[in-house]
């Protein structure tokens, strides 16, 4: 983190100096041993302030992120209903996201973690905590099998953004969602719970 | 295009600029579209020297994508064999590629994809017309589901690429090839061959 010297104008730049702090934090010690106690010290402020301005180390991630949606709210709301439709609601949550206003925000994220390793850090940590791990949360899944499940999760997911939204492949890039939804869904149906012999069972 | 005024000192600058009109013309016109007489055109040489320098147009094509392999040798080999098994085989295929030494550089280009609208147009242009219309035309798909079909397979291979090389979500980022053919090879399956109730019906 570069910080300046001198005294601060206000509360924006402590602020920045506690998103640029959380950034580094994030990216290179992974969200779940980022603490907020260190990235307060890296900010040099006291671990207080981070709370009074961000609330959770979880909020604090979404903030340093600039993500458009809060995890928190929509996965458990996608993954409410049917078990065997878990895999369409959750690529119908995602093209709900990107089709929407937000979803620019979420692409040019997206777009910017493949081409620096550093946001793929983040992005990779955002993915995996905030996304996957609450999607996998709600259906109850063996603990052992959730991260390969998780990450085949991210393999569809991920390559449906960038097919759509990146590169434009027609007919995905212009499809209406439910048409993607009914393709794509029991591949994402398949990763979260169905049996995967040769991956699980080795 | 930029051009430089005054005398070329040699053939290294002619080939270059026949390259630079090459990227611009596929991603601005599409690759069925570009020419070799219109790259020539603007490049300023003769049609008869792009042809005497690259050969066919697609393999000025791999030239201009500094593309690490050619995939008319490696698609056909890998579509042959068991049509059950296609999908796996078009899995193994992408893996050992990005495996490979060569693979970094398919990497890099890749990225590269995502950052930049006019790559991004290349990379959408090599994939469907040199990848993906291959490994269908292999297996002999009808016409009219043939361009679903390969934008489906990209949805899969693009986002296993960018999960195991580019955000390096474990335990997808260092499982074995093997296991992976094994989960991912069914998904490209459904999508290369099988029913698709709700997109191919609708």
């Amino acid at each position: 983190m570069v910080r300046r010297s001198g005294r601060r104008p206000g509360n924006q730049d402590t602020k920045q100096s506690i998103l640029e702090a959380a950034r580094t934090m994030f990216a290179e010690a992974g969200y779940d041993k980022a603490s907020i106690r260190a990235i307060a010290a890296a900010a040099q402020v006291d671990p207080a302030l981070v709370h009074h301005y961000f609330g959770t180390k979880e909020k604090l991630f979404l903030a340093a992120m600039n993500a458009p949606i809060d995890p928190a709210e929509l996965i458990p709301k996608a993954m409410a209903g049917p078990r065997e439709q878990a895999g369409e609601r959750l690529v119908a949550t995602v093209l709900g996201v990107w089709d929407s206003p937000a979803g620019s925000a979420a692409v040019a994220l997206a777009r910017s973690a493949m081409s620096n390793e550093w946001t793929a850090r983040l992005m990779r940590e955002f993915v995996v905590t905030q996304v996957l791990r609450r999607a996998i949360a709600a259906l109850d899944i063996d603990e052992k099998e959730a991260p390969v499940r998780a990450a085949l999760v991210a393999t569809q997911i991920a390559g449906l953004l960038v097919v759509r939204y990146v590169l434009k492949v027609e007919p995905v890039a212009s499809a209406p969602a439910e048409r993607l939804v009914a393709a794509i869904g029991p591949t994402v149906q398949r990763y979260l719970v169905d049996e995967l012999p040769g991956f699980l069972d080795g």
